[in-house]
Order: C-alpha cells, then sequence, then structure tokens
C-alpha cells in the first residue's frame, strides 16, 4: 500500500488478537524499519464493550461491538479476523471485501468450508485474503507452499497440525495415561478446550490439510468427503506395545499425489522413533513435504499460541502493508481452484499394526495369519503377549505393505471368529 | 512483470544451472499455473564452448562464452548467477543491474563479501537481487526471515549450514571414522570438493551466516571479524567420549541477540543426544531460530544438490515473475545496513566440554580442577577413564555455563602443568 500508516480493525479481542497487538506494540520500532510503515489498531470489534481488558493496544484504538463500523470506515486497510466460528466471520470477510478492505484471518474451519466462495471475491475486487495462521500457528507453511516451493510439484505432505491432540498423544506416551486423564491435563494445561470435539476428532486438522491440499495441488478437496479419524478411541495399551515395537502414536495429516490423483485423510498412525516426526512432542506442529525438485523438506515450530499465532498474522499484515505488494492469495492464477481427482481412500496402501483379543487356544495364529494370507496381507512380525492359557491374550502384527481395502476385508472375517473377543485395533504405520 | 514470457539468461551450466533448467522443463505447466508466465531460458554463458553437454534446455536457448551477450540484450529479464566465485561474478551481477535486469544468485561467498555494494545499487535502481539458494539450499529460510518472521526480533539462529562438515562428522561419528577417511568418503559420494577448504574450515558456513544475520538482525557484520573454528582437527576420540556422555558434535553456525548486540560464530559443538538438531545427518542442513514472537522454528532439508538448489533459484525468479511484485531484497527498507553492534566473541557463555590428557599420578585432578574453580568454572561432570598407572590417560570434563574468556585462561594455566601431556581439546556445549 503506497502510504505510510497503515490502520487495522480487529474483529476478536482474545488470545490471538491480544497477542497481535502485543507485538505490534513491542515491535513497532523493528516493524518500522522492516516495512517503512506505521501499522495502526484503529478498531477492535468485540462482543461484550463492558468486559474489563487487561491490555489495550493503544489509547486511541476504538472498541465496538457494531460490525459496520468496521466496515463504514473509509480509513481501515486491513480487518483482521479472529473471532472464529462460521456465518458472522464470513459476513466480516465477504462484506469487508466488499468495502475494499484487505483481509487477514486465522479461521481454517471457514476456509476449509467457504474458501472457494471468499478467495473468488477477493480476486474479483483484486484484494488480499492472506491466512498465515490458519494452519500451523506460526509456522509459516503457508508461505513456503505459496511462494517458497511453487515451482514444486508436491509429491507428499504428512503433518502433525493439532497441538490438542499431539499434546494428549505426548502424555499417554510419556506417562502411561489413558485418553480422559491425558484429555484432563491438556484441558488443565489450557491446551485444550471445554469442548475439544473438533481437536480430539481429527477435524481440526482436516480443516488445516484441505488448506494445504489447496496451496499445493491447487485443488479443492471437499472436506465431506476427507477421511477422519481421531484419537479419542486411542488405548493407551496399543501405545504401549507400539513402544515395544519402536514406533510412537501419532496423530497424522496426509495427502500422497500419485499420477494426478490425491490420497488424503487424518489418521493416528505408528511412526518409527526415528522418524524426523517422532520426536515432535507436546503442543508442538511439524510438516514434512517432499516436492519434485527440492525433495524433504520439514518444518517445525508453536502450532498455536497468542503470540506464535499473532506472528502468522503480523507477517500477513507486512506483506499486505508493502508498496506495490503483489496480491497472491491462493498462490495460482486461477480464480477458481478446480476440485481434485481423488483416489478412492481404501486403495491407499500403507504398512500396518493390529491388535487382536484372542483366547489363547490352539490354532488361533494360523486361522488369522490364513485370512491375512487370502488377503494378500504379508506378515512383518508378529507377537503373541503371554497370558494364562485359554483365557484373552493380546496378539500383534506388523505387516508389510497392504491396501486398506485388504485389512478391512480381512478384519471383517477375523473379527467374526469365536475366539476374537474384542473389535481387532488397527493403525497404519508411516 | 507484466508480460507472459519471462527471459531468463544463466550465467554457470553446471550442477546447479543443469537442476534449475531440468525443473523448468519437467515443471512447465505448473509453473504457468502458478505464475500465468512462461521461463525461458533464452541465453546460458559457460566457460567452454566445446563441452559436450548431456542436457540442453531448450533447442532456442543460446549458448555463449561472452559476458556482453547477456548483458547487451534488452530482451532478458532476469540474470541468474551460477559461476561462483567472486570477480567475474561480481562484475556479472553489477553489470546485469547496471543495464537493468534483475538478478538471482547463489553466491553466499560473493554476498558476504560484496552484498553491501550490490544491495545498495539494485535498491538504487529498483531491480530484484534475489539469493534464496545461497543458504541452505532447498531450504526457504531466507524467505523466511525477510517475510514469514518479519515482524519478530530474531533472538538466536543455530544452525547447521555446511552439508560437506555435517557428512564428514556424521560418518565419523555413526562408523568411528577418523577425519581424514571420511573427508575421502565424502569426496567418492560427491559432498566434498577436490579442494574442500572452504567447507572444513567453516568458511562456507560462515559466508551463510553473515547473510543470516543482514535476513534477522538488518545488520552487516564483517566476515573478517567473524570467529571461524573448522572440523579439520576434530578427533574421533572425542566424538566417540561426547557419545558416552549423551551428546554428538556438530559444525555450528550461530547469532545470538542480547541488548541489540550480537554474539556470533561458526565453531564445532556438542549437543545433547535429544537436541532437535542432533539427528540432522549426513548432507542435510538445518536451522533453529528464536524469535520473540514466534519462539522457536526449525526448518530442514537438503542443503545442497541440483534439484533442491535449482527449486530455490526458481523461487526466487518466480517471485520476480509475479505481476507487480513488490522488490525486496534485503528485508529493510534502508539502502545501506549498519554496522553490526557485537559483542566481544570472548565474552559468550556457554557449557564447556575438555578432554586432557594427563599422566595418571596423584593430585591431577586436584590441581587442574582447582584451576577451574580460580576461573570460575564450575564442574558438572568429571570422568577419568581407566589407564595403566603413572601412563597418560583421558580426563573429561563438562562444565556448567562460563566465559569464554575464563575458559581461554584457564586451559592456558593447566595446559603449562608439567603432568598434561597435549593441549587440551575444548568443545562448548549447547
Amino acid at each position: 500500500m503506497d502510504k505510510k500508516t497503515i490502520n487495522i480493525a480487529l474483529a476478536g479481542f482474545g488470545t490471538v488478537g491480544t497477542g497481535l497487538a502485543k507485538i505490534i506494540r513491542e515491535n513497532k520500532s523493528w516493524i518500522e524499519r522492516r516495512t517503512g510503515k506505521r501499522l495502526v489498531i484503529k478498531k477492535i470489534l468485540v462482543r461484550d464493550l463492558t468486559k474489563v481488558r487487561s491490555f489495550v493496544p493503544d489509547p486511541d484504538a476504538r472498541f465496538t461491538s457494531n460490525m459496520d463500523d468496521l466496515l463504514m470506515d473509509k480509513g481501515i486497510d486491513i480487518v483482521v479476523e479472529l473471532m472464529g466460528g462460521i456465518e458472522e466471520a464470513f459476513t466480516l470477510i465477504d462484506s469487508s471485501l466488499r468495502s475494499g478492505k484487505h483481509v487477514v484471518t486465522a479461521n481454517k474451519a471457514l476456509l476449509a468450508e467457504k474458501g472457494n466462495e471468499l478467495f473468488a471475491l477477493a480476486s474479483e475486487k483484486k484484494l488480499g485474503l492472506y491466512y498465515e495462521a490458519s494452519v500451523a500457528g506460526g509456522i509459516p507453511i503457508v508461505q513456503t507452499l505459496k511462494d517458497s516451493l511453487a515451482g514444486n510439484k508436491i509429491k507428499s505432505i504428512t503433518g502433525i497440525l493439532n497441538g490438542t491432540a499431539n499434546f494428549i498423544l505426548s502424555e499417554m506416551t510419556s506417562k502411561g495415561l489413558d485418553f480422559s486423564t491425558a484429555l484432563n491435563a491438556a484441558q488443565e494445561n489450557g491446551y485444550a478446550e471445554a469442548d475439544p470435539t473438533l481437536d480430539i476428532e481429527g477435524i481440526d486438522a482436516a480443516h488445516k490439510l484441505t488448506i494445504l491440499i489447496r496451496l499445493a495441488h491447487g485443488a479443492d478437496y471437499p472436506l465431506g468427503i476427507l477421511p477422519i479419524q481421531g484419537i479419542s478411541r486411542v488405548n493407551a495399551k496399543d501405545i504401549s506395545l507400539a513402544g515395544e515395537f519402536g514406533y510412537v502414536l501419532k496423530l497424522i495429516a496426509q495427502v500422497r499425489e500419485k499420477s494426478e490423483h490425491l490420497q488424503a485423510g487424518i489418521f493416528p498412525a505408528l511412526l518409527p522413533c526415528d522418524h524426523i516426526l517422532a520426536k515432535v512432542d507436546g503442543p508442538f506442529n511439524s510438516i514434512l513435504l517432499e516436492g519434485n525438485a527440492v525433495g524433504p523438506i520439514m518444518l517445525y515450530g508453536q502450532g498455536a499460541g497468542d503470540l506464535p499465532t499473532g506472528s502468522a498474522v503480523l507477517s500477513d499484515i507486512m506483506s499486505l502493508a508493502k508498496d506495490n505488494s503483489a496480491i497472491d492469495n491462493t498462490g495460482f492464477k486461477e480464480n477458481i481452484l478446480p476440485k481434485a481427482q481423488i483416489v478412492e481412500p481404501e486403495l491407499a496402501v500403507y504398512r500396518h499394526y493390529f491388535r487382536m483379543s484372542a483366547l489363547d487356544k490352539p490354532g488361533v495364529l494360523s486361522a488369522v495369519s490364513g485370512v491375512m494370507g487370502e488377503h494378500n496381507i504379508s506378515i512383518a512380525q508378529a507377537v503373541q503377549k503371554p497370558g494364562p492359557e485359554g483365557k484373552n491374550v493380546p496378539i500383534v502384527f506388523l505387516t508389510h505393505r497392504a491396501q486398506l481395502k485388504s485389512v478391512y476385508s480381512a478384519l471383517k472375517v477375523i473379527d467374526k471368529f469365536d475366539f476374537i473377543t474384542a473389535p481387532t485395533v488397527h493403525y497404519r504405520i508411516l
């Protein structure tokens, strides 16, 4: 923008909004050295005007509860949407763009659901709709895909994109906790919300993955058909058994490209302990990419929090603030990205982990391994844990590469055996 | 640039130039989808016109050995300098900018030595002088510092920036090789040049660090006063002893900021095995940053090679090719960056590793630890390795935090004891 003072309106003044305002104040002269611009938070849209605020960015910043105060103000250059939710946020972004303002947002759910529509509008208006903070907090994955790796065809993305789920699994792994105790710990530490559904059921990671797929592949993978499996049914027993085999359980977001077709999903998976993502613990996020030129690249950092997320929002604001900044929202010239060409999820090939609960009696191993053989599942390792004869024992199988489809068919047969006492637990191995 | 075809001249057609040309051909339609532009390699400057080339990007690309063929050609938009070296490369870049052409370079040595001058010229001409490939190959560290983390004050950068040195240390660690055998292995695998001085003496890493300091701190740290220590004198014995204590030896490039003053240097150091950089093996590079907003961020990838480095060069070309691309070479508004304010290197505080070679006789440990105490060096761990009485034995000390200055003074005293049979080996611990 060819002006010295950039006026910003914040919509939402929670954790991230406060963090952003703090950085803008703290790094004020630094930001001016970088951009030649003064960033001024002119208006702040909040739900409750009477709430006492521990931090106010500037005595001149005006709080308002009326969205029109932002939209009608011709002096505002950039609207920063940090309200969350879908409908109100959509209205704000849509109206901001229509009234000629650039938008920066951290709202992954909204972009995953209505990104197409909003990007088309932004492009029509030649305005920025930037969203670095929407995926993996402070990690600059959006710009990396949009710019730094733009010349690459991305062969795969494998990410730990949800800090809450990763914190819970890390606690379960390091302390041997069960899921609900670890969830409580996450809530007490401020890493999980009162209603943790979006995080633990993989939905938040799915929102982020659809955004990454747009950036990496220039294609729209509808959220409604993305296979999503969360961690709420993860049993501490499998984490401990996996550990004995040298694996660690992580909630993985993955997309792989094969002959222009995409395989994608959110699922808990076992990673070998020396896998580069295996050491990503607690609330951290990490993304491993494979480009056809750059090879493997990994980015690591805090996936949430006031200052890390604020840092990402600020980078978008500073990009827009540049003189003659080239607006590039999606990383592609098309206004509407085509639908992704999708491989049927059950055709995906992985290695697998099974834990069967079986009565310890003759013929069990032979029957089970027979069914796997019939389904072209080749066993790499099998361990029957010792237990009292005739009683329930766990049998763990690690397999070579096999299609999910074969796995599901085999398990359907196996779980019908009368000596199988509980549904077999199955995880993919990366 | 507001035209549909971007004409490129390559200066130098070795590994990286060939890699770049391959990616541009391979990802042609993808690049057009991203940018709306067609990238054409119009001219290629080479030293030897008669050399048979295994790969030619385009039948229309013209090889020349005359620099003026590039400079005089008004149709060329971007000159890509991949010749290496200082003088000729300087002439090319200087003349290209003067004749109105954008420049993309991978030449870290040139930027470290003459960056100020060239950036000032580029800024005067309002032209791009981009250099993503100059540091850490395919890892997008330049853009990350220039844009993504631009709102942060960077508190520290700790990097493994030289793949050759890292490959050699990895070989020494995993196979117990001595330095020269590992260097030979690196040369045989194409990871080290016939004259490996720049890589093994830390000079290449120093070039890269000065570029990172410019980007992160907006300051010029003269290469001539940057403390540089390489790995050519690393003894396999210390790698093995460090391993026993749970540490791994890496060649580290580091800058730390304290009250607007910088502490920087290149040195081999011990990293705890669970340090995030400890697992960076072989020819890989990795950079750990700490920003005052984003917290810790780590980037990892291939630091060299035709396609990874080509990927970085291509990202610069694509950035410049954008319509109305905002030119930003240094990440700061100033044309000339100020000299860095520098902390005297000996004031830096670290933990330390010492290996003394001492005759096994009474009073040794007491004398040595007495000297350390007098110099305010507090011992965290001490191990005297068993050996025949009266003969030479290694004594290893790990210390708490102490100033380098104290360490150097103490070692000067200790190494004069008559029971000390060889100069004490000293490494910092991160």
